[in-house]
């Protein structure tokens, strides 16, 4: 496996798979990669000759109060799990060798990225849309590779690659969650142990209202309502949104007759974590 | 030569090509074409195996206000055109195959497309950036094809390619201009016999610009002055714009000390019309 961190080099190496008729699957990530990410590659090794992960913390998908700054990096350790999952290439770019001096183009969409996550984070769509084509650009992969953890995500990808043409497919992998629940993220390395433990309301929320549809309910304001009263009984949570929104459009739905996405964001101390259920 | 309507069919096209190696050379245009297309034809199928030429009236570049519906079509010439200078595809999508009834994801600048034609166009160079982005992924060609006479579309769909990494290369070629010198336009076939004479305006005081600067003049407001002085002389005239710009990143310049754009767009009667020289 590869290690690199120049466009150039990237396009070198998918240049000559290329020529070979070789197939490319793309994991974009952040780093930090854990059971999440590996079920991302893993898949991808198990449907494409060849898999490029990319490792970049992109600066222009966070506000200035975000944790651009704090959000964890461990290459090495990275480096090991993509090797030992059969991944052929990393690519590490420096955040100067994706944005120039003169970077002033943009991806952005006017439907989607406004409800859930983009409410509280109005930058982070448009942010996450410009690397995602660009890197689909760079590495022209068969197959591209997100997480149903990151749910608003997966639906605005999809969007952009149908509006856009991007000649590739999506392919999406479900959530992996710690033992008791917890769904695995980067970010949960923040948590100390209180707030680990406070962190369960969010899966255990989500179970809740999975319970109450299987007993028969299909209104989202009442499904709302447990839910919510669910997590403010946690003295270290505080939510950000409970929401049932439509898996296509992600418009709020007030009836469970639909694929239905249940997204929640909730502030355990000062880390924002984001989970999710899919009623398809 | 072929005439497709659907991206599925120029895929299915390229894709043909690609696995013999072939390279392709596109030329995005909105059809009507005349000998300036033709020049740009001409240079792709030199430089490539296989050209398409995409014909398509761009809704999403044009406001409410402006010539969408009256904008001059004839398929059947623009077919004959193709043909004869090589072409191996025309695409002809309708809109609704390009816009679904949910698309929402555009690619816009925030450099580069205020100033100039972006000035009373502002929401045109997003359409433009868009719908080429599309046509870039649909084609994926190796080499695409724009004329200097746009030459602001021109410096905006470089800018893009750059920052969002569309592996191809970019050609610019010169403008074609009637034996009179006024600029091969579609929208030249507005012009009534005396706004055809009227519009030589354009031409020409971009050439008195050129002879003071031979002479030594490097003060644009001096060159503005005697430009707009020249064109105002014309009853049928109406500048909207007579500028000196930075020839990369299109900000205003006060001396010709660098490369420059002289850009114009004047209205003549109800038709507007734009031409530029650039100092390299």
């Amino acid at each position: 496996m590869k290690i690199v961190h120049t466009v150039e080099d990237v396009r070198k190496a998918v240049q000559a798979w290329k020529a070979d008729g070789k197939t490319i699957g793309l994991v974009p990530t952040m780093g930090y990669l854990h059971e999440g990410h590996k079920s991302l590659i893993d898949k991808a090794v198990s449907e494409n000759d060849h898999v490029v992960v990319s490792v970049f913390v992109n600066p222009i998908q966070f506000a200035p109060t975000e944790d651009l700054e704090s959000y964890p990096r461990d290459l090495e350790q990275d480096a090991k799990l993509c090797e030992a999952a059969g991944a052929s290439l990393i690519f590490n770019p420096e955040p100067s060798d994706m944005y120039s001096p003169t970077f002033s183009s943009f991806i952005d969409m006017s439907t989607l990225t406004k409800g859930l996550c983009g409410k509280t984070r109005p930058i982070h769509f448009r942010g996450v849309c410009t690397v995602v084509g660009k890197l689909f650009n760079i590495v022209e992969p068969n197959k591209a590779y997100f997480g149903q953890k990151d749910a608003q995500q997966l639906a605005v990808i999809k969007h952009m690659v149908e509006d856009l043409n991007f000649n590739l497919e999506i392919v999406s992998c479900p959530i992996v969650r710690e033992a008791d629940g917890l769904a695995k993220s980067s970010r949960n390395t923040y948590l100390s142990a209180d707030e680990r433990k406070a962190a369960l309301v969010l899966s255990q929320s989500l179970a809740l209202a999975e319970k109450m549809i299987s007993d028969g309910e299909t209104d989202t304001s009442k499904l709302k309502e447990a839910m919510t009263a669910f997590i403010e009984k946690e003295p270290l949570a505080k939510i950000d949104y409970v929401e049932f929104v439509d898996w296509k459009t992600l418009e709020p739905v007030s009836e469970i007759d639909r694929p239905i996405l249940n997204a929640i964001a909730v502030y355990i101390g000062k880390t924002r974590l984001i989970d999710n259920h899919i009623y398809e």
